[in-house]
């Protein structure tokens, strides 16, 4: 089929007929899809079902310094569980504290404790007239969820796949003492799925911001969520290379095992230079006296080392990567040279990003929802819930069954080339 | 023995000379003892070790409601485990937030999110120029290290049997609309094992607080750590008094199972009116997508309903109770009718709280430690770490072993001798 654009008025208008067509019988299957958010399947989750076993009644529940790990202490984690995060995330057990079962929870309590304390002696953000972050656009929801409850202004900076314009980051920050931190997903971004290259990397360790206190948020949320065994992305470590750049505390790093065991029973945690750990840990002797230790056990008893959590990953990998695959056929299939769509080819991660024709994005996600398909929110990848564009879908192919998911999928297709047409057919 | 104050200095300084050598005994044990902080011991930590046969890789992770609790959601908890704590907590399982492993943190975002955002409408505590709490003395160390680390001047109420002196609360909150808060832990108090009257109780869901955020802070941490089965003390429940006294949104209560199953992995709660939750919940789903449900399912498998909850508690009770009774049969044996100290005989909790004569905690803390016994730090159950009296010291007996506890109160009430006695010979 030829591009919509090259199609006639007559021919768009009889194409539209046939795509209406279709789309009633869509609404008549009653359907009730999820494309919405970047949820592990059941079958993800029974993988980790080993994990309830690693711990019972008969099992000795200190770990290798003799702690007790069912009572008090321990403020920064458990040591064998600082050395498997630590493999995780590429960084030094000693750079490392363990947290609950959220990165979100410690990304928001990072926020926080700036704006009510400052850090490293500097001002609290909340007695500042303004503060700013830069968000890497389109990005994730719940980062700028937490700056906007905050009151801290967002400036959207475009994303490339090879990462954030970085001559606009750097002249901002250099130019900016407001602008305080970015959000920045570098690996598996999402929702694009890019990984930061190598020179993006280099560019932020080297980074120099006008405020004393700019950090960048780096959430390596999917570190080693590939699809694939070959090709992967590579990463360059970011807290080794601002060292080396001379630029040891400029990065707040956070990651979990969210999607990795459970979701709602994992650890998370942040890797950062001392100097910001000290700081970090003045305030969280306040906070805790130590977060879940018998979890952080169960995790490593489960997975042994780094090695049990690689491999572990591949079994994700067997059952989404076929998601990834099956949709990615059908927006070829189905929108492949129409001219009205371009979508991402990710190599892990969570999503896949839609970017529609300007102006269709609203309308193609409320036909989606209408016909029983629930996407995420359009516009949700940006700052205030507001793409300029109204262009960016994003879509989480994780969570339904494949054949739910190639039903949502075809449906999807189907919605965006009717308000596709719409569009053309009232221009 | 007559109270060491009739003694002639000549009977004082040769009771100091028997003191001083029994002393130098105890030195000569290389003591490590540890009455610091109200831990559980080991024996109390393995009555729950079934907890970690409840959930294994055989048994369905959903809850009552279908929710698969491995996965992502349930901001506020599982409905099964709220009707748990609900019953623990004497509240309405719809009046209830499940968190994480620790109270305290509940309690720190607590302050935290009115010191940002401030409560329900009114202006964030961090743009206010002076925030007060009242703080019932002695007190809760980690409470009052929260409020001072966001620099909140904090006012020493004095309390009694019947609990805080009630006549100065509501003077104060009635007068000044700079106060905005006050620390309780109502029920066995910490440290010294009170529970508030019902007047009392009454008489703080009448308050009339100039600030419209003035909230108490109501941390019952002990509500069902009874040492007893009869008597026990009866706290009458905050949250239905308030509603009744047409208060209903006046308090935050907490609670934990921290000292019921370990504290290293327990889980905690919230309890408070439905105007209170829906501005905790505006704020909550920026910070987390939900807690750890696994842990919370664990908890619900592993009681089942409250009445298992309550037979778990004597059996904590019949391994603590014995402390408590061979630290105060010590107490009375070798300090009674001397005149160089009170202290408190709980019915439940976590700690014995001891007076000393004026000007000689700090003291007697130091001497206790060169021997090897490590107690509360003097001063630590007061704001700022200042007894104005220097006078009061927090005994945890829970933690050694009732050998090891006993050893170390015969040290204590030595050293409280000989630090009273030189105190009385230097007068």
């Amino acid at each position: 089929m030829k591009p919509y654009a090259e199609m006639t008025k007559e021919e768009q208008k009889a194409e539209l007929v046939e795509l209406k067509a279709s789309y009633k019988k869509f609404q008549e299957m009653d359907l009730t899809l999820d494309m919405s958010r970047g949820k592990p399947c059941r079958e993800q989750l029974d993988i980790s079902m080993g994990m309830m076993d690693a711990l019972n009644s008969g099992v000795d529940l200190s770990c290798e310094d003799g702690t007790d790990c069912r009572n008090y202490g321990v403020l920064t984690g458990i040591h064998e569980a600082k050395v498997l995060i630590g493999d995780m995330m590429e960084n030094n057990p000693d750079n490392i504290i363990i947290y609950g079962n959220s990165s979100l929870n410690v990304m928001y309590d990072t926020v926080s404790r700036a704006y009510t304390h400052g850090i490293l002696g500097n001002t609290p953000w909340c007695k500042l007239d303004k503060v700013k972050f830069l968000c890497p656009v389109p990005g994730y929801d719940r980062h700028f969820a937490i700056t906007q409850y905050f009151g801290i202004e967002m400036i959207p900076v475009p994303m490339s796949p090879e990462g954030p314009d970085m001559d606009m980051v750097e002249k901002l920050v250099a130019e900016d003492d407001t602008i305080k931190g970015i959000w920045c997903v570098p690996k598996y971004s999402n929702p694009q799925g890019y990984s930061y290259s190598d020179e993006t990397v280099r560019r932020f360790a080297r980074l120099k911001p006008a405020a004393r206190d700019f950090r960048i948020f780096w959430d390596n949320a999917y570190g080693i969520h590939h699809l694939y065994d070959e090709p992967q992305d590579y990463l360059i470590e970011i807290l080794a290379e601002c060292k080396r750049a001379g630029n040891p505390d400029l990065v707040y790093k956070f990651a979990s095992t969210s999607k990795i065991t459970f979701p709602g029973s994992g650890i998370a945690a942040l890797a950062t230079s001392p100097n910001n750990l000290e700081d970090i840990l003045s305030q969280l002797k306040n906070q805790t006296i130590g977060h879940d230790k018998v979890n952080q056990l169960r995790h490593v008893r489960f997975f042994k080392d780094i090695h049990g959590m690689t491999e572990h990953m591949k079994k994700h990998a067997a059952i989404i990567r076929p998601k990834f695959e099956a949709v990615e056929e059908i927006f070829d299939r189905e929108l492949g040279g129409l001219g009205i769509g371009e979508w991402t080819k990710p190599k892990g991660g969570y999503f896949i990003s839609f970017d529609a024709l300007p102006g269709c994005a609203k309308d193609i996600v409320s036909k989606a929802k209408k016909a029983g398909v629930t996407m995420t929110g359009a516009g949700a990848t940006w700052p205030y819930g507001k793409d300029p564009q109204d262009s960016n879908i994003r879509v989480a192919p994780t969570y339904p069954s494949l054949e739910d998911l190639k039903t949502a999928a075809e449906l999807f297709t189907l919605c965006v080339k009717i308000v596709s047409l719409e569009k053309l057919l009232a221009e």
